[in-house]
This record gives C-alpha cells, structure tokens and sequence, in this order.
C-alpha cells in the first residue's frame, strides 16, 4: 500500500529484531512472521502520525499489533482449525516446524506483543495502557478477534452472521490498531473513537474485498490460490450476499468508514492519508 | 496454602467474573479456570502485601496471572503437546469441548490476562506497566514459560537441563507473580528483584517437589495418578538426579529462596507469610 510505504522499513526492522535471542524457537517465530502487507502495523503507526504523534518512538507498538495477526494466523491453520497446508505460498508453521512448535510459536508472540507495548519509552504511560487495552480488547473473546474465530468455528449461518464474523475477525484488530495508533498519540476519546470505527469498517470492507476476489478475482491479482473458500466449503460472504450484495456491503461499509474519518478530521487528525488508504483497497475493488 | 487463604475468596471472585459476558466461548473457558490451588495469584497478592500495597485494588492482576497459567495447562494439554485427557480428576478442555475450542480457550485466556492487568485502576500507570512487562516476560519465549515448553518439547537429557526446564516452566512464572506484585505496589528495584529471585526459586522447588511426590508420594498425599510421568517417559528431575539428589536440590533452592527473602526484607518488605509459604511446602516436603 503506498500509504504505509513510508513506515514499512521501520516496521520490518523491528519485526525482524523483535525475537531477538537464539532460542529454539526463534528460528520458527522468525519464519512465521515472514512476509505479509503489514497493513496492521502500517494502520498503527499512520493513525498515530495522522495524530501528530513521533511514530518512529511507537514502531515497537506496530510490530507488536503484527505479531498477534501472524499468532492468529498460525494458530487457524492448525489441523484442528482450519487445517490448511499452505500459507503464503509456504508451507504453513505446522507443517514446516511440527504442531507443537506452531501452538508455542503462536502463543509466543502473543505474549512477545505485549511484552513490545509495555516497554513502549517516551510516551505517557496511561496512553501506553490504553492502547494496551484496545488492542487486548480487539484480539480478544467477545467481539474481538478470538471471539470472531469461534463464531467461524461454528459457521455463519446467513448474510448478518456472515458480517458479524468479519466485524470481530477483521475489523476488531483493525480497529484497535488504528485506536491504539490515537491512544498512543494521546489524542482526544472523541478521535480515538472515529479511528476505532474507522479501522473496523476498513476491516469489514477488507474481508468482503476479499471474499470477492476469491469469487471474481485472478490468481495473478491476488497471488494465491482461488476459491478455496468454496473448496473448504468456509462461509464466504458473498455466498450469502451473492456478488451484487456483496458489492454494496463493500461501498456500505467504506462508507461507514469515510464517514469515521470526517468525524475524526472534525477532531482534529490529519486524516488524508487515512483516506488514501481506504481508497487504495477501493481501486484494488473495482 | 494457609499463608494464600486470606486472598482466595476475592481471587476466586474475580476469576469467575472475569469472562463475564455470554459469548460462546464462556463455558468453556469457566470450565478451564475451575479448581486449582491459585498460587501464582495468591502470591502476585502476598508479595504486594508483603511491600505495603492496598492488595485488594490487585485483585484483577492476580486473576490475570492464573487466567495465564490456566492457559498453559489447555495448551500443554493438547493432542500435539502432552496428550492429557485428564486434569485435575476431570476430561481436558479439549476432551470435553474439542480441540478447537481448547486453542482458542488459551488463546482467549492469555489476551484477556493483558487485558485485565492494563484495566487495573488505582496503581500508577508506570507501575502497571512495570507488572505487565513481568508478566510478559516470565510467561514468553526465551528463559520464559513458553521457553521452557519449547525445551520440554526436545525432554531434558540430564541433570542441568531437566532443572532448567524446571526453571523456565515453573519458576519463570512464579517469579513474575511475586516481582509484579512488587512493581504493582512500587516497591524499590531492589525489592522487586529478590522477590522475583525468590518466586523462582519457589517455583523450581515446588516442581521438584512434584516430581519427587510422583515418585514416592501416596496417591493420597496428592490426589492425582501416580507414576504419569514414567508412564508417559516425560523427564522427572528424580531419573536424573535420584531420590537423594532430587532433596539436596529441593534444599538448595528452598535456601535460594529464604536467602532472597532475606534481601527483600533488607529492603523493607515483610517477609514473614512469604517465608510462611515457603516453609508450608518444605512441610509437605518431608
């Protein structure tokens, strides 16, 4: 995405630096964290920047919002999720380093994030537990990222369900890594709303481009295999909304999200390269 | 433990309210945190007591740090870690709920740990900070608990490395009970690191104590099946170091852990229901 370029060197320093030590499972986490768009830290670091915070001193924060994205993913390709073979085009963690490493490897960067957030230096320590908060909130059970995964677990039964699972699966962690962005710039409650909604329908816009691309889209588009939603038989959403619905759902929800960020420029954050971003998935949509 | 009991209807409470909402993933989750002797939150609250901290706003500190022991039974439980089916006389979470669930039990249980611990209200926000990044620590990758999964997963091949194993397992966590309870009651740096020396010294003989009663123990004395550990060739710290050896090194680290207390007490925490829990073990001991 080219309005995250500008942080994304910083972001894979940290992410490579993180583990740090030589472990025996640093091989395995290392690995794991490999690749990817970095959307998540990028959204971090551009909320706070957006802020008028120093992101260079918050690029811990972003790592850290990136190794629970990468635990989730390593944790729903085990066997007994979704069971899949092939992650990035990569063997998946189980399959390369054995299934327990891949729950360990999993449950040690979720730890390892927040261990980055709290050791966060120059920045008010009530806005580091804040962020701390948004982000433990949106990876969590509820209406969070955990909470999403059991949801999928059971299935979405119709196009509500399907939306609800993409809102906690997607679009908490978006949200709360937009939010923590704020909370770490020590913006105003008000702002930090307006960049918590807007992450989340980001988030949910994000799914549904997805879920058509596997429908609509080709392989050299998105780089990975396609309608292996359909193959797995998994709740895509525009099996329930069908390819217009979906569509619609997808400007709804963009919406939902320029909406957020007119809200959030009334408080003050500078928020067009915010914009930009939404509107780089909406080019990649149509 | 007499020296815990004041703490343990206030720690039961919040550890039942803490899921506290009706998401699918409640019941099992409330299941998973049933039972146990609560000594990593009792002594998170013992050591804040001990420096002169009002405990009871702690209290949801120290439901953090049993929701993230809980967390490593479900997961060290697993089919593709120790194949348990049993834990605490009852089906395994993922015998019970399946093993998707028991995943995402863990992963549930960890998150909101951080949760809890960065909603504490009442502490400086830089002592919270100072409590989650124990915590963090002590239950992570490296000389942390995961760290010692990771070890345990290879099984110790002699007498250093199954202590080591002890270490990282078990004592790692202790240690961040007691020093987070000194940095949430913002004892001096001094304090907080005897009382973590002394949490892992604890934790590393209340393992061999363990070892050794599934050993020599009486069903009875333990109330759980003997020998499991035989039976599943897991690495005893006895088949290393013998019945003898396995005592010399319980007093070696019993006397570690009396000797830190003694340092913290140098440094004004009172010391005496900490030396208390001590001695309680070694009473079980012999």
């Amino acid at each position: 995405m080219r309005a995250l370029a500008e942080y994304l060197p910083q972001i894979e320093a940290a992410i490579q630096g993180a583990p740090g030590t030589d472990h025996p499972l640093a091989g395995a986490m290392a690995y794991a964290l490999e690749g990817g768009k970095r959307l998540r830290p990028g959204l971090l670091l551009l909320a706070a920047d957006a802020c008028g915070a120093d992101w260079q001193a918050l690029v811990p924060a972003a790592a850290a919002i990136e190794c629970i994205h990468v635990y989730s993913l390593v944790h729903d390709d085990l066997p007994a999720m979704d069971d899949d073979d092939l992650r990035r085009g990569r063997p998946t963690v189980h399959r390369a380093y054995g299934e327990a490493t891949a729950i360990l490897v999993g449950d040690g960067l979720l730890t390892l994030a927040f261990d980055l957030l709290a050791g966060i230096d120059g920045v008010a320590p009530r806005a580091v537990l804040g962020a701390i908060r948004e982000i433990a909130s949106g990876a969590g059970i509820g209406d969070g990222m955990v909470g999403g995964q059991v949801l999928d677990l059971d299935g979405a039964q119709d196009a509500p369900g399907s939306i609800r699972v993409a809102r906690a699966k997607t679009g908490a962690l978006l949200g709360a890594a937009a939010a923590a962005g704020g909370q770490l710039a020590s913006a105003a409650p008000a702002a930090v709303n307006a960049l918590r909604s807007y992450g989340r329908a980001l988030g949910v816009a994000f799914q549904i481009r997805d879920d058509l691309l596997d429908v609509v889209g080709t392989e050299a588009e998105i780089g990975k295999r396609l309608r292996k939603d359909a193959d797995k038989e998994r709740p895509n959403i525009v099996r329930f909304l069908g390819v217009e619905g979906a569509r619609a759902a997808y400007d709804e929800h963009a919406q939902h999200a320029r909406d957020a960020l007119m809200r959030a420029a009334g408080d003050g954050v500078k928020t067009e390269r915010l914009l930009a971003l939404m509107e780089e998935l909406a080019d990649r949509m149509h």
